[in-house]
């Protein structure tokens, strides 16, 4: 296998230890697998918590920090947290003000979630889930539950993240962000597999002259395998779907974030982003700012996600607020 | 070509704008191949200005910014920018505070940068050549002339732009960076090679089992070939050369940048962290902070640089100043 490692088993505990020890002002490790601000400022705001699987770094741990997260509950590679560190995160911030639990619709982080939900109400933990299922690879008419949540869910911890840091109640976090959550939309496309990095086993193939529109994060099917397509006429393809799943109108403003997979670098997103700016002038509409980054990847998976929201002055002041997360762009 | 692009012949004219776009409010396009800030604040401090082909993204254009450079002259992938194009930078920023030019230490460069430099002398522009040579790869006791210029360039061109950024003069500004240059070494390890984005072709290959230490940014040899190695093997031997090149010793401080070449992403490039933290300790020095993440990329290459720098006051200060550099990871 091509990669950098040690024993696969311990895979995660070293990645954790190494990003915390990188920003070590920033964040710390907890409990082994709970990633933390390392000065957190004030127990009086409502704490924001994700979850999920690692092997997607930097998401989600790299963006613990000042505006943004206040923990990620980390599970092993590609796999989601047990319900039992789930509740543990939540009993460690129990606080008056409460908790915003994100969570990524795939199953079981949402079994976790729940389970822990629940242990955690009857303990008397306020705190409050937000799914994010912002994926259209199953039609944009396709039920919530059919979606799954992919990186759409950095800017909508950025966004509850700036909004808690204000001192709001649990109530108007929830609410932004779920307004957030209802005006944004992601499509992935992959070029190629990757690699399981405990296992050594490919975890999906595309054969050399292919690509598939709308494949999950864990190689899951999309169902839009092609010949592959020139940057401009994927942007195209991608970025109509976009626009209609998130009913992008004359006169609007827009964010795009395009996340690069693994292998796909800046300058293939760059090109990408430059065709999805002329396809919204087309329509009378703007991409007003975004990143073109890897902020959530699947290992060495040539590929990208493309993730488009319509702004309002929310989404906005709160996308651009400051933050110090370790792998968060400064918008500001 | 497993690659998001169109027109190979487009492809540095298209990601220029595609970023220029994405990061409006920090930086825009001049005349084609030259990237500015989007609004320079003075035109009284020394202007740092980098130079450098494409296909490295977020290298180096992503690093214009306030607090960072004033301007990079992009060649085409992997090209140096000619003579007349670094000469015309020069000219626009030609002012009495002077002109830093930062130039990665590779033949194409240095010939162009040497020629735009003395067209300018000529012409009256007041500029000072820095030359980042820090690969290490051909033994620490080789002549800077031998030396690449590898990742290196980009915390030196922040403590350059910090310096900058304060008023201070040409003379004081080369000298904080000069002496930067002097405390830093980097290495390069690589798994994969690369396609070029424009051929098409594998700039260079390496056998299924085999990586090679020491291996340069456009694939050239660095005599380090061996069977693959465990993250904490590969960091004994990168951070052991690089610790008796900069001469890192008991109770010194230290910053780490590991650089991600393409496929290796923050999970590998944070376990190799961990393990360049430890071998510090043993000797009872300490990395102080880092950045881990890809900054100057060789497309998909599986590898990565490891970039070792003792700190001092000033390169602590200067690195952890602010700038709004699109792709610069907030230190402070």
């Amino acid at each position: 296998m091509k990669k950098f490692i040690n024993k696969p088993e311990n895979l995660t505990n070293e990645l954790l230890e190494g990003l915390a020890l990188a920003y070590n002002d920033k964040i710390k490790l907890d409990d082994g697998k709970l990633v933390v601000r390392a000065f957190p400022k004030s127990q009086d705001k409502v704490a924001v918590i994700s979850m999920g699987g690692s092997g997607h770094e930097p998401a989600i741990s790299g963006f613990v920090g000042e505006g943004l997260l206040d923990a990620s509950v980390v599970g092993d590679i590609f796999a989601a947290p047990n319900a039992m560190s789930v509740l543990a995160a939540l009993r460690k911030f129990k606080r008056d003000a409460g908790i915003l639990l994100v969570v990524l619709n795939h199953a079981g982080d949402v079994m976790s979630a729940n389970m822990a939900l629940k242990l955690a109400e009857r303990e008397g933990i306020k705190v409050k889930k937000i799914l994010v299922a912002e994926d259209i690879s199953a039609g944009i008419d396709a039920p919530k539950s059919e979606r799954r949540g992919l990186a759409g869910c950095i800017p909508l911890m950025k966004v509850a993240g700036a909004v808690a840091e204000t001192g709001a109640s649990l109530e108007e976090v929830f609410s932004v962000a779920e307004k957030f959550n209802g005006r944004m939309a992601t499509l992935a496309v992959a070029m190629s597999g990757c690699t399981h990095p405990q296992t050594g086993l490919p975890i999906t193939e595309l054969p050399a002259d292919e690509m598939e529109i709308g494949m999950g994060q864990h190689g899951e099917g999309g169902g839009g395998r092609s010949k592959i397509l020139s940057a401009d006429d994927t942007a195209k393809i991608m970025f109509e779907s976009l626009s209609k799943a998130v009913d992008l109108k004359f006169g609007d403003s827009a964010f795009l974030m395009l996340n690069g997979s693994g292998a796909t670098t800046p300058m293939e997103l760059a090109i990408v982003y430059r065709a999805a700016v002329k396809l919204a002038e087309n329509i009378g509409a703007k991409i007003e700012f975004g990143i073109v980054d890897e902020i959530l990847t699947v290992q060495e998976m040539a590929g990208f996600q493309m993730v488009l929201c319509v702004l309002d002055d929310d989404s906005r002041k709160y996308l651009k607020a400051r933050s110090n997360a370790p792998y968060w762009t400064c918008l500001g």
